[in-house]
């Protein structure tokens, strides 16, 4: 279910920019309005109320704010992924690829085995979710640890990119706190009906 | 003055590598503990009572845990200089040049010029001080944009490397909450006296 009071902020100062850029710079991954992740946070903790997470995942950097005061309601500590260039990495991490949308790029994510284990019931929290492949890419690290993927949880998806139906089609238990269901320069921000 | 119950953890879950490193990516830049990071939150919170600050400036990616949950406790927003290597970006970013010392190499960091305004009251926040370089970066754009420093709060500082001297030489205002004077894998971490 989506969050009224983000989509309010969204539509309050999202600033939508040619190339399907929706810049949220002024509160939550440049400038971070700690209040209204106070309140993400919650929101996540009420949506994925009942599962049992021992451990927060995300990806450098725009996720860890998110994932860390997220963390504070589930009680658990954060893992955040690293991005590196370098492909070969001796022995002790899992890693998986990643395509970023936003820069155009492709980074390798690495995780160190020592913090993901068999026995962790892990939930991935992002900020953004567009062509999925960060999400991918953090569940094939879970994956890879023989852990257990809980769900995802985003603070917002782009609907019109193909990443939130291929990851729900994998069978994750995605939670999207704002759908932005089109955008343009001139008329701002529409999200999809709950 | 530092930190009891910090000093500790690194005493039992650090790592001393040889190269002056000090590893304490358990707990704090790969796997954070939410927990300790709320207490040092609450420390820093008391470190700088009395003060006036209307900002937390950090940088990308390992202080933007600690500078998140200590925003709780100040009840402002944080903002993260971000790390770039293209030296040309137009127009509206503040930039410094810093020099990392685990990384080995030379990054510019930017901060939008929308989120530093001259009646800002900033307080840079960084896990580890070793050559200084990164707050003295910080400190520039805080300079640059016309702002106050309040001054700066680090969770560990490396004593026997100059970053401190020389912050603390420039009339900054520097809290570290763990201040080693020595190190090596045989003998583990020394910490300075209070």
């Amino acid at each position: 279910m989506q969050m009224q009071l983000l989509k309010e902020r969204i539509q309050k100062d999202g600033l939508v920019e040619d190339g399907d850029i929706l810049k949220v710079d002024s509160f939550l991954n440049h400038q971070i309005d700690i209040s209204l992740l106070e309140e993400i946070g919650k929101e996540f903790n009420r949506q994925f109320e009942g599962k049992e997470v021992t451990k927060i995942l995300t990806i450098e950097a725009s996720g860890i704010a998110i994932a860390c005061i997220t963390a504070r309601y589930f009680k658990v500590p954060v893992v955040f992924a690293k991005k590196t260039k370098t492909l070969n990495i001796a022995g002790e991490v899992y890693k998986a690829s990643v395509e970023s949308f936003t820069h155009k790029n492709t980074n390798t994510i690495i995780v160190s085995k020592k913090f993901l284990k068999p026995e962790d019931k892990v939930l991935i929290i992002d900020d953004f979710l567009a062509n999925g492949k960060a999400i991918i890419g953090l569940s094939k690290l879970v994956e890879e640890a023989g852990a257990t993927l809980v769900g995802a949880g985003v603070v917002i998806e782009k609907g019109f990119q193909p990443g939130g139906t291929r990851i729900r089609e994998m069978g994750i238990d995605l939670h999207s706190l704002a759908i932005v269901e089109s955008m343009d320069p001139a008329n701002g921000v529409r999200f999809r009906e709950d």
